[in-house]
């Protein structure tokens, strides 16, 4: 059973995905220090204020919350896709067309948080009207944190999920060329105790957590991918150089990475994995979906006002063994909420010195 | 490269869930006579004639199409549990509550998959007027295979999305005992050359497919769960012992399982799955969403007009190795109802006689 309580141990909540050196170097800083020094440098960019503080305020909160991989950490490559041109500071999305409670959102070109930040909130603004409402957005960036979309419709008291496409970084099953994106998938329930959020990628495992345990000498706790010989593996190295690593669930990930392609691209009537640049300081043309359901539309009954309470409660029943407690989906990340506020936002010195650099 | 090669024969497509020894004695019988026997042994069990056609018909149909789990195979615990009572055969769905484009129905503990089909028939037209519809179902029954709804929204020219819930089958990660469902998901696409249907229960195996692997003495193909002792195998009978199956992605499957059943529960003010009776012939009250999308509502554009032509063909690209395809969601199904349409429907001698012997 040691091997069990390892194995669910290194599973059970966000992977320290800084480099294994700078997790011992990491410095702590105020999160306003944080965020407003992100703010400075999207303004020199040439981000309007207000959109740069809102801007930085996303990629602060990331990294507040324990997702070390979209917040700060990104950011630098983000800088430079704006130096570039790939993602336009001042883009706001456009309404293309509009049926009943689907709408249909250009882009153009704009960052990827704010663009999937105002498809959420219309689509929370639908389900106020509609019950559920849903915004497909065609040509857009990167959106960093998805979960960022899932705690804003769960925010707002609606039940959201939201996906986007991305570039080809996962073979299908059956294949060993990446011809499928991870296509994360979020979905959220608001609760009293702690909103339900869940932010899954169709890999087991990114490219940010396989270099994460490789620079920290660690095998995955689980198989993760092939190695260039064809045989499932638990050495990230192996997975990075053989480019393969796993959909979730094997065949069953594979599936469903296509088809949240497929509806976001036709709904959308934007780009799908296959047409997008395939390096990632190019991708861009991003397809996303975004859902809310409002649960107030419809009347509750005794039952359904405490179910949320109740269905985590029993998710979360301790082990008669040894007490253990079972995470459920967004635990981790409130508690890494309160513990980076309190303690001050962990930043690796060389990327703060790096985005400091921008100034 | 031979162990890949294998990994993926075996995976590729439907299992043959019958046990080994009747897939040697398969005999094969016409659609017709199928359908219309399971239509008589309805009747008698008290089904109106009207809903017996149709019940049987899709039962038939789900044997027709390879998923012999939940067609004739699973008919006789059917009707057990119409004589039961769990099943009442005339009772029909109930509206309970309307808010815009999202529906509450009460089951009124009749036939799963007819309340099931009424439900994404009711997403489907509230699609049709709204662009989106969403139809959550409580107090329903066992809706066999939960693919049927998604050809039925694709044939309806939508995109459709619909979950169940189930009795509690699948420890969450991180537990040892039982306290999520499988809680299947089905997403279909429509598509000219063929929908795409995934239909994912969250366990990697369900108990169906771990007794078949079994029945054939083989291992499975890759890790499904957990053996007594707590470690990870492939052999099916361990699993079934330790009641330890692995959700899809370890604990990715395991979260969404969870999230499906907070969102079916809240929605249809039903009951969640730890609510849910844990026998199988005793397994009722079950909570499900159907989500219809109508793509027709938006304009399309030269793209999207042959898009999922496109991303499919994409994702089967031949691999230059050995020219195998990889196979998208839906496609052996096509396979299998064109062969077993043909050929005849294969049944167990057994199964069909214990059916036989209910006139």
């Amino acid at each position: 059973m040691k091997f069990i309580k390892n194995l669910f141990e290194k599973t059970a909540g966000s992977f320290c995905d800084l480099p294994a050196v700078s997790c011992q170097l990491l410095m702590r800083i105020p999160f306003d220090e944080l965020s407003s020094t992100l703010r400075r440098v999207l303004v020199k960019v040439g981000f309007a204020e207000s959109r740069a503080r809102f801007c930085a305020q996303l990629f602060a909160e990331t990294t507040r919350d324990g997702v070390y991989s979209h917040g700060l950490n990104r950011f630098p490559q983000f800088v430079r896709m704006v130096k570039s041109g790939v993602v336009v500071p001042d883009a706001e999305p456009r309404l293309v067309a509009a049926s009943g409670a689907l709408e249909r959102w250009d882009g153009n070109s704009g960052p990827g948080n704010l663009n999937a930040w105002h498809s959420m909130d219309r689509a929370i603004a639908i389900s106020k009207q509609h019950a559920i409402g849903s915004v497909a957005l065609a040509n857009t960036n990167h959106w960093m944190r998805g979960g960022t979309y899932g705690w804003q419709a769960a925010e707002a008291g609606v039940i959201g999920i939201c996906w986007t496409n991305t570039l080809a970084n996962l073979p299908p099953w059956g294949a060993s060329d990446p011809r499928v994106g991870n296509n994360p998938l979020v979905i959220a329930v608001p609760r009293t105790e702690g909103h339900v959020v869940l932010d899954a990628a169709m890999s087991q495992f990114s490219y940010g957590a396989l270099a994460s345990y490789r620079m920290r000498g660690e095998q995955l706790p689980v198989d993760g991918g092939f190695d260039s010989a064809g045989n499932l593996t638990r050495e990230p190295a192996a997975i990075e150089s053989s480019k393969r690593p796993l959909p979730i669930g094997y065949w069953k990930g594979s599936g469903l990475a296509l088809l949240l392609d497929l509806i976001g691209a036709i709904l959308s009537a934007g780009c799908a994995t296959h047409q997008i640049h395939i390096e990632p300081e190019r991708e861009t043309k991003l397809s996303q979906v975004f859902i809310a359901i409002n649960p107030a539309a419809l009347p509750q009954n005794a039952v359904s006002s405490t179910i949320a309470g109740e269905i985590v409660a029993n998710f979360q029943l301790p082990k008669p063994t040894d007490g253990a407690r079972v995470r459920y989906p967004g635990e981790r990340v409130l508690e890494t909420r309160t513990e980076n506020l309190s303690r001050g936002i962990p930043v690796d010195p060389q990327i703060w010195r790096e985005v400091q650099s921008f100034l």
